[in-house]
């Protein structure tokens, strides 16, 4: 979709700016923005694949990644490419909030100046072009701008120095539980990862912690919790393949039922 | 310089992807490529502010900050406009590889694919639609793209897990003394921050720290490091308004003499 960025205007070194390019399209087991976590870090089970194939004509994908493998964790700066609307606000409403108001550049809300996100993921492995990632927070497609390696020295404060945050960034966690039928159908889908009839990334073990990973972290928008509140509401997630009925009621999450996206017959209970 | 980066082609929700534009241009105590350190964590004392000034029309940049305070890191993802060559390349030769080669997305090399830089810096203060920082590693005049918090559960691996880097890029520091003379200048030059006569952002103790950090990292680029070797060789540095000559020499730095680089009776000298 995303074929290309310019930094146009201004000058650099005298010279127009270069254009910029995505270096990849990440595919990752999130296909809506509902349920795909807010950050990497929490779901740290969700995977990833990163191909990069749309580097400048000469440079060799595989050259570039050299050395990468030496690194436990990656930085993804990446586009918001699904943002509805421009970012021309001083203030936002991140749902932690719950309505309230603060500086965008006190959050990292998408509705930005410059729609740029950064995620701290992990680094499974490379295949050939392909970075093989965990704990993402990526929807599948997601136009992927800058990666590099991830340097405690550089990347996080000093040991022993002091850090703050908001009170309001890292609330606690609803506990997440499958009713009997949910587990039975995960058990039926996905019998094991080498096994599996999908061409999903996620095997029975990795789709559940990844399910309750996400809806831990209660993943309803603003809008949705304000018209929801409390009271049972239904929530339908669509996670590597699978569609998922959860409610959430007295915040705690319950996952009702769960059918392959693409069975009609299981799909259309969900 | 950089008036604005358009991020074009594609599509945003089938419109046009937004205008993008720098939100501010840093003006920090480095004003040359040479010395400013290679990462904002190895000069702690550097200062710098960033005034936010150049946002979209008709949004407060002091709204847009409004929150911020409650954080002591931050993020800034800027962009190399320094870089005097587009970036198409495989592979680079960061300095600390000392002319090894390795995959660019193996390194923070500002000459990348898209050539866009994410430090790590501590939050000093806000004043208005100006926020104060200390720990940068960019060149005055640097375009900043974006500012986010810090927040330690997003961006740092879970407490208790493996963390690997490549086992290059954390070298020793070099040891760094002054000469009584470069001392004695140094005093004469800043009294006092309350008094100093320049529109520095330093006073005498932190430009000594910020420049006995900076050369500790040994600032010199390949080419240098290569062509001098080890062998007493000068170097001339530019630190807030300051000239200072130091050497090079067994794996340790020598500040011999400064003088503030307006002050051309000081400076022939230097």
């Amino acid at each position: 979709m995303l074929s290309c960025l310019v930094l146009t205007a201004g000058c650099w070194q005298g010279a127009p700016w270069p254009t910029l390019r995505p270096i990849g399209t990440i595919e990752t087991c999130f296909t809506e923005k509902f349920a795909t976590p807010r950050q990497g870090a929490v779901v740290p089970d969700a995977l990833a694949r990163l191909k990069l194939d749309t580097l400048e004509d000469g440079v060799d994908a595989r050259a570039a990644l050299d050395g990468l493998e030496a690194y436990s964790h990656v930085w993804l700066v990446w586009a918001a490419h699904l943002n509805g609307h421009a970012a021309a606000r001083a203030k936002v409403q991140a749902p932690h909030l719950r309505g309230g108001r603060t500086g965008v550049f006190a959050t990292r809300s998408p509705f930005r100046q410059n729609p740029l996100g950064l995620s701290l993921v992990q680094l499974r492995g490379i295949q050939g072009d392909t970075v093989l990632l965990s704990g993402v927070d990526l929807v599948s497609g997601t136009p992927v701008i800058d990666l590099k390696p991830y340097i405690p020295a550089y990347d996080a404060p000093a040991p022993g120095s002091t850090c703050r945050t908001a009170d309001w960034v890292d609330p606690p966690t609803l506990p997440v539980r499958f009713t009997p039928e949910a587990t039975a159908a995960l058990e039926r889908l996905r019998p094991a990862a080498s096994k599996s009839h999908t061409p999903g990334l996620l095997d029975a073990a990795s789709l559940r912690s990844t399910l309750e990973q996400s809806l831990a972290a209660d993943p309803r928008p603003l809008y949705r919790w304000r018209r929801d509140g409390g009271d049972g509401a239904e929530y339908s997630v669509r996670v590597d393949g699978v569609r998922v009925l959860a409610t959430i009621c007295d915040a705690a999450v319950t996952v009702q039922r769960l059918g392959m996206d693409d069975e009609d017959c299981d799909t259309t209970s969900v």
